[in-house]
């Protein structure tokens, strides 16, 4: 295994993907076809599908069953981007315009649903019946988060707990699941599948934490979506809980959609910053990143592994 | 087989599809799940599920492998129905308030894809892996379907030819799927599950005409859903294809979103009834009927063969 041999993977996995959501015959789908065309490109940090290959890699790495697997995870991901853009009316993902802004609401609707279907036949048909009930609960997960936090939206807590918890279903869910599939896929030991795993879900938190903190921090220039995006949107994030816990009084009133529409996001970062609830985030991120590392040190040394740990280890670092 | 034992399978389908869909937990799953629960309540028709049971007991009836099934395809059935309603902005369903209008647009796209999720993980831990890859399959040709209808609003076309074909992806595809599933899951003859999975596709297309039909001559008080609603949404149904085949000229004009909006309705119900189209589309259904009761005729006689041709020859019948 080698940077070359992962890259190869990689792009095998991203043409089987582009192959599955482009396979659609007939107008609906000429419709769709170039918006989504965007998404699946080279846009995309493909981490999901990164992370399974090399869980995979720790095993007897089996590409005609880790590939299709890779691939559906990916379309799943990317199914839940288009839905999420089409609720929160997003403007735009990745620095390009959003899917229903290009094909309008209805079709973007149907664009995630057939991203979802194709996912769907994917497990079915080419991974292992115990893959297809991983995913299919994966997706039970992930949904349940998506309605658990729009239904929070402007629903503030202090609490780190349930910011956590959020955090988890959202993003640690499909790393961990993506982690998993791959290692078993290609026969890892329990031990090694069940250390992946974990290390997975302890990345996947780190990287929800850093994505919070780049919602305050970010520039819109880097991460390809405005600064802010969360708050304005109602979401809880760890920073917020955290000023909240430290100076609830001042952040009275601000947490509004009136307020925040008003402009009340400056004040709240100035309240953030100087009750050091960026910092106290960063080091959650950092912890998260530790726990994972550590998991991962429980393997044997191998460049699937070293590569692993070099991905996780990015996360609490990057700025997009 | 009697009556009864098909109800109180239908009993146990219902309890494990609304158990299924009402399993989530947290403050999300309490918004959508009132507005569920009546969609999965006693207005629907189930007829799906009906259909993959009956098939299911022409064979060596299997409980504890149809009832997932069945219920697996009727959450599937009613997420497309969920997204439907979001996407055409349809106010009612059933007769009912639709369930964006309850729990407004995102927890509708989101309910919907709760239910596929449920649907999926029904089918990967409850189904045998042959079945999960039809349902797979069948989810991805009612997407494109939906995908092709929505491309082709307000592009009307006398081809009786293209309006078959997208009533067969519409409803017949289901239906078909239902029959076949349970059949196999049964172990029926391989010449019976091909006679069932052929008869329940005609049907579909049977059923589909006189929905179509319904859009024309039906009443909302019956139907629970406005008259001329397809029309109003752009789409070309099988009477009005008919109308603009027999009078291209007078139809000339009438299918613009304006002119429907200025209440075009009227006219093109004068031309289609003076025309024959409703009797056309009539005939068309009566013989999708019989093509379905011959293929039923290929199977030896018993209650389900029999419950399912009453079935089958109720659809060119029914006034909702």
């Amino acid at each position: 295994m080698s940077p070359d041999f992962l890259e190869n993977e990689l792009s095998a996995v991203r043409a089987l993907m582009r192959e599955t959501a482009g396979s659609g015959r007939g107008a609906g789908h000429e419709r769709i076809a170039a918006a989504l065309a965007d998404l699946l490109g080279a846009g995309g940090k493909f981490l999901r599908p990164r992370i399974l290959l090399l869980a995979g890699m720790t095993g007897s790495y089996a590409p005609e069953r880790v590939r299709p697997l890779a691939a559906a995870v990916e379309l799943l991901h990317t199914a839940t981007l288009v839905h999420d853009d089409v609720i929160d009316d997003s403007p735009s993902r990745r620095g390009l315009p959003a899917v229903h802004e290009r094909t309008g609401r209805k079709d973007a609707v149907l664009a995630g649903d057939w991203l979802f279907s194709r996912c769907f036949l994917l497990a079915a048909e080419r991974t292992s019946p115990e893959n297809a009930r991983h995913l299919a609960r994966a997706i039970d997960v992930i949904v349940s988060a998506e309605l658990d936090q729009d239904a929070c939206r402007w629903s503030f807590s202090p609490s780190v707990r349930s910011c956590l918890r959020k955090i988890g279903g959202k993003t640690a869910t499909l790393f961990a699941l993506a982690a998993r599939a791959g290692a078993v896929e290609c026969r890892a030991s329990p031990r090694h599948v069940s250390a992946l795993t974990r290390a997975a879900w302890s990345a996947g938190v780190a990287f929800q934490i850093q994505d919070d903190l780049l919602d305050w921090t970010g520039s819109e220039a880097r991460t390809g979506k405005p600064v802010r995006r969360d708050l304005g949107e109602g979401l809880c994030t760890l920073p917020v809980a955290l000023a909240l816990r430290a100076e609830p009084k001042r952040m009275e009133g601000l947490l509004t959609p009136e307020a925040v529409r008003k402009g009340s996001g400056e004040e709240i970062e100035r309240i953030a910053r100087a009750s050091g609830a960026f910092e106290l985030a960063s080091a959650q991120a950092l912890r998260y990143r530790d726990r994972s590392l550590a998991d991962l040190g429980r393997l044997p040394a191998s460049y699937a592994r070293d590569e692993l740990a070099r991905v996780f280890g990015s996360f609490v670092e990057r700025d997009r």
